[in-house]
């Protein structure tokens, strides 16, 4: 069978054939990396730090579910804070998706933007964006990967995350699949009842102006693959364009929610991966690219064996 | 009327009112100085430079067309030579699209792998992923912008397209709605009968081990939100899940086709777009970015005004 591009499932059957000499050693893959990388490497992700977001079924019936995970302390968890209780309010039951932008963000909340907000929400300000170095234990010494980026002095990978480093501290990044808090002008408008995810290319330039506060681990195609507003920036012009939220509950709230799992950033296996994704070697591969974007290795998640 | 995130449009209205004093000053966002580009900033795109690729309607009956630019010389030309063919034989009327692979690329061409190609194909080589630097009259002079490239020694924009740059030469790069050739293992394999699209975050990886061959300029929406495939690298499984492909035509032999141009990278309008996109100082923006992945700083197409 013949199949064209990226194709990794060749350059795992390639990889898989004993080689004689080292002129003719076959790299592994990324994936395959992963998928051979120690249990003890995999970190668990506590139930209560995911946000199980059920859609109104498709058009065919099938059910349509997104897991987030959320941002972990020390980062952004003012709003981390308000989406909890955003949860256990129930408040996102009722609510749509509104925003489909192609090549930047899917958004959903409170269409009518009338729906009153719970009680004690915090409220966040233009220096929330930012969290200091000397709250993130070890980055210093472990994270700076030495590429180079064109929105940031350095940045790296910390418990499990991408992050970015600048004269006034440490940033997560607007990378494929990312959660942020919609909000209006002002910086301390957003309290994490508006959010979006990115389905295009980084949007880099937002990251310091608007709050990452989380990243879909399962289910992004529920979003991505909807059909695009057609309205200013993507919003839905018709009302029944909107595709209706059932619920989002945090992991330990909703049912039949499965434990997952990320590859400790801090493992063998993850800096292994890591250069496998800047320098790829698989038989498909006659260039290795000697760098990669930080967006461009993202962090290997699934669901725990049981 | 409040509207979340990513506020161009607010940011518009703001910047369209006077100022009075520096510190009041407003500056406009990218969108608003393409807006405003003289007339003769933009450059016209010859319709034969075009592919028009027809697809089977919607389930609600609605006409899809995606529209791409082909890249010109001196860049990938063997390639783009056998797409004129291609196109000229009606090799795709009758093919479809098979693969669609979240965050990363939608593919198409002959299902079947068995549907014969005209004669007189080139058969290019790993050296033709790279153009000698004399070749591109002007580049080293003018092109390089100097923001770091995790992939590259230098980056910039040359004759409206987006290029890196190596000891080898310069090579187009791999962002979003950028079109490629399928091939197999050897990087002599790819003819240009299987194409493939970027819908995700750019998998510059690729530069220079798959050619890239054009860009799509309008519709891509109509590949990006297509159901995912449920298969290995997102290829369908069913027959009935491809997206028949009616026809495709270069733009001078196909109905109804707009004319196109793009904003001159060479343009002063194009310089202060870039510098707007690598940093954001219009009302929604806090804190300018100080630089942009060269894949973030689309080069503005649009229809040309009749």
């Amino acid at each position: 069978m013949k199949r064209y591009l990226p194709l990794f499932a060749i350059a795992a059957i390639c990889a898989a054939f004993p080689v004689a000499a080292q002129e003719a050693k076959t790299y592994p893959a990324p994936s395959e990396i992963v998928a051979v990388a120690r249990a003890d490497e995999w970190v668990t992700i506590a139930p209560s730090d995911l946000l199980v977001m059920d859609l109104a079924p498709d058009s065919k019936g099938n059910p349509r579910r997104v897991v987030i995970q959320l941002m972990p302390a020390p980062f952004s968890q003012g709003w981390v804070g308000n989406i909890r209780k955003l949860a256990a309010a129930h408040w996102w039951d009722g609510t749509s998706i509104n925003r489909v932008q192609d090549n930047y963000v899917v958004q959903w909340g409170d269409a009518t933007e009338k729906k009153a907000l719970p009680q004690g929400l915090a409220t966040m300000g233009a220096t929330d964006y930012v969290t200091p170095d000397w709250l993130a234990k070890d980055w210093i010494f472990a994270r700076a990967d030495g590429r180079p980026d064109a929105y940031a002095a350095a940045h790296g990978f910390y418990i499990g995350w991408p992050l970015a480093q600048g004269r006034e501290g440490l940033w997560p990044v607007h990378c494929y699949g990312m959660v942020g808090v919609g909000r209006n002008l002002s910086p301390d408008t957003g309290t994490g009842a508006e959010l979006y995810t990115v389905i295009g290319h980084a949007p880099r330039h937002l990251d310091r102006n608007i709050a990452v506060v989380g990243r879909v681990i399962e289910g992004i195609e529920q979003l991505s693959s909807l059909p695009r507003g057609t309205g200013a920036l993507g919003f839905y012009e018709k009302e029944n364009e909107r595709v209706p939220i059932l619920s989002a509950r945090l992991g330990n709230e909703a049912k039949d929610v499965p434990v997952f799992e990320h590859l400790s950033t801090d493992s063998a296996s993850f800096a292994a991966y890591a250069d496998a994704r800047a320098n790829r070697r698989d038989p498909f591969f006659n260039v290795p690219a000697g760098g990669a974007d930080i967006c461009n290795i993202p962090v290997p998640i699934r669901r725990k064996a049981k």
